[in-house]
């Protein structure tokens, strides 16, 4: 892991954990084959390929022929939204989404509204992050097939009623969809208890490698592919499997499973610091998202900052060794404000000011009395500069 | 790399080299970086991203703007052949493929049809697997919008004449693409040459890590993303780019580029043995594809064998410890007979004999001795077993 900085953006991406890269290793070696050849080494990679899937199913309680291997996040919301859209078409063109989503729902939405005449009914969020799961009963109609509610907030941490969404859906016959980038391996995930028919994850956000994710499917749900090549994923998703970034997926999620505890105990015992620590600054620097903690993120810390911009907070900060982060993960540069804060009903003034802080594993009590003992002056400075 | 075995597959992918595991090292670890975030390592990550984009493009001879990086080759067939034709949905539902395409192709194609009502032509091939540019002409009408041409076959090894293709359709006001997966790496590929709109290429075919590839989008072509999020690859393909996977890309096609005169002398000369060695064993194997040689990947040599699975000489051989293929790589179980034989004219029978040798830098003289010492007691023995 990276030595020179503290590093607090464990939502952006984070490290790769030593074990997981001593997995992926004879992949990327000796181990090269391919899964889908006829002999003896590549039927040997293929075990690796269904091992590595038996993990990631672990996880999220999942059946391991549950678990589609894609290559991260974005594909999995897209090929998720768009997946179970095309293959209800035939009952109606009206999906739900809410405004806490990532930009790859969105997006993905907008792609069936450009090309299928889809209608999209994008619902509200409380100034806390929360969707209200009655706002779902009532965006949804006649033509709706898809319900997709993003489980936890990257920017905010807000944990949403994932299982009250999911059953609202269900009782008016909608698919449901939630991308669980950020909850997924920092929290208890259950599909079987959550009771959704598609999940998507990642690996790079749980101290695994980038370029690999995964769809959960549940079985028997009705689907379209995104991606089409051969048979790989049962016909799901076409092409060579990613085996070492798959078999360091599995690893983290085994990790991940065996040291949930003791890893979210860790992160409260950081987030808890931070939060009460910034409060007690008196810098004008104020929680975003829920203060409820069971409804939060547990690694999750976020602030507006008044009268600062949060590309300067995050410029400054790194000038003292603190890697954090401000507004959308993935879009930080095309958006001076938060679109986020502003759909909490922020300002715009305000909603320039959103910092984020994400610890991870590799974080130290020390990292978080550093932070504290920073920020008040990175903050005054750059008041100090801002015109009057 | 793999010292068990003899590896004769280097169409289904290629081992890693040493140089390019070593360049992808710092990537799974200490620069696990977001490259979208906003403080100095993520830049440096950015720069690292930036730099393997302009290796991947030399090779092709493009751009480094035109690479648009995705996840691999049945990602890129899939994004070019449904995104040139939605941009120019308004013009027309008709795309013209040819009968030697990767299946990733074909079911992109079918997915247009199914779910937008496009008409697709499928261009014949003759017996040695090539496409005639009078056929494509004759295929285009006044609603096609994409035409499609693999530009080498994975299974016989034939090369398209891309450049008299592409100069149809452009002459035909239509745009074109090429499935260069086989090819890159092993013959030299120029797009400025070819003048082809888009061309997908992958690196676990050319010395690469699985998971990564690039699609080649001409400056300015009208585009429709298949995967969609933040700002990623200028909007062309969103997602949190897999760094390692990339720069090691970036090392394989510098390599690639580099060696690319060296290699193919050697290929040639492997190959060479093989087809004399074979054709002078007399035990009725006979060569598929084209012995123009100019016209054929260096590194490939594909039989048919009469009276013998192919599967079976692939699991026979594997207990001598030759790695070798038959049919198309990615859904060899999903036939018995191969269905680019079938359209080459084989009949039935004989399309399930197909057998598929490539060869790659790390084989040896002595390799393909074995392999002729071998093959003749391997061919003989299973006709032994054949019921009368």
């Amino acid at each position: 892991m990276n030595g020179r900085k503290l590093y607090l953006d464990h939502a952006a991406t984070t490290p790769v954990l030593d074990e997981v890269v001593a997995e992926m290793e004879p992949y990327l070696k000796e181990r090269f084959h391919n899964p889908s050849a006829g002999y003896e080494n590549a039927y040997e990679v293929k075990d690796a390929l269904e091992r590595a899937r038996e993990k990631v199913a672990q996880l999220i309680n999942a059946n391991s022929e549950e678990i589609v291997f894609n290559s991260g996040g974005t594909e999995g919301n897209n090929s998720a939204i768009v997946g179970l859209a095309l293959a209800n078409i035939e009952k109606g063109r009206h999906i739900v989404i809410t405004r806490a989503e990532h930009h790859s729902v969105f997006n993905a939405a907008r792609f069936l509204q450009n090309f299928f005449d889809f209608v999209i009914n994008f619902v509200p969020i409380d100034n806390e992050g929360f969707v209200d799961p009655a706002d779902i009963e009532k965006a949804i109609n006649e033509e709706t097939t898809v319900v997709s509610t993003i489980h936890s907030n990257y920017e905010v941490g807000s944990i949403q009623p994932i299982d009250e969404i999911s059953k609202i859906a269900h009782e008016k016959g909608v698919l449901f969809h939630t991308d669980a980038v950020a909850s997924a391996g920092q929290i208890d995930i259950d599909v079987k208890r959550l009771d959704v028919d598609a999940l998507t994850f990642s690996a790079h956000t749980l101290y695994g490698p980038k370029g690999t994710g995964a769809l959960y499917l549940k079985e028997n749900v009705d689907f379209v592919p995104l991606i089409y090549g051969g048979i790989q994923e049962e016909g799901r998703r076409g092409g060579t499997e990613n085996l070492p970034g798959i078999v360091g997926f599995g690893k983290a999620c085994e990790l991940a499973k065996r040291d949930m505890d003791t890893r979210i105990e860790y992160y409260k015992r950081l987030r808890n610091m931070m939060v009460e620590g910034i409060g007690g600054l008196d810098i004008n620097v104020r929680l975003t998202g829920t203060y409820n903690f069971a409804k939060r993120l547990p690694n999750h810390a976020s602030f507006v900052v008044e009268g600062v911009h949060g590309e300067a907070v995050v410029e400054m900060l790194d000038s003292y060794g603190i890697e954090m982060n401000t507004g959308s993960v993935c879009v930080s540069k095309a958006f001076l404000s938060s679109p986020i804060l502003l759909s909490m009903g922020y300002n715009k003034e305000l909603a320039q000011g959103s910092v984020v802080f994400t610890v991870g594993i590799d974080n130290k009590i020390e990292d978080i009395e550093y932070l504290l003992e920073v920020l008040p002056k990175t903050i005054k400075g750059l008041r100090a500069i801002l015109p009057e």
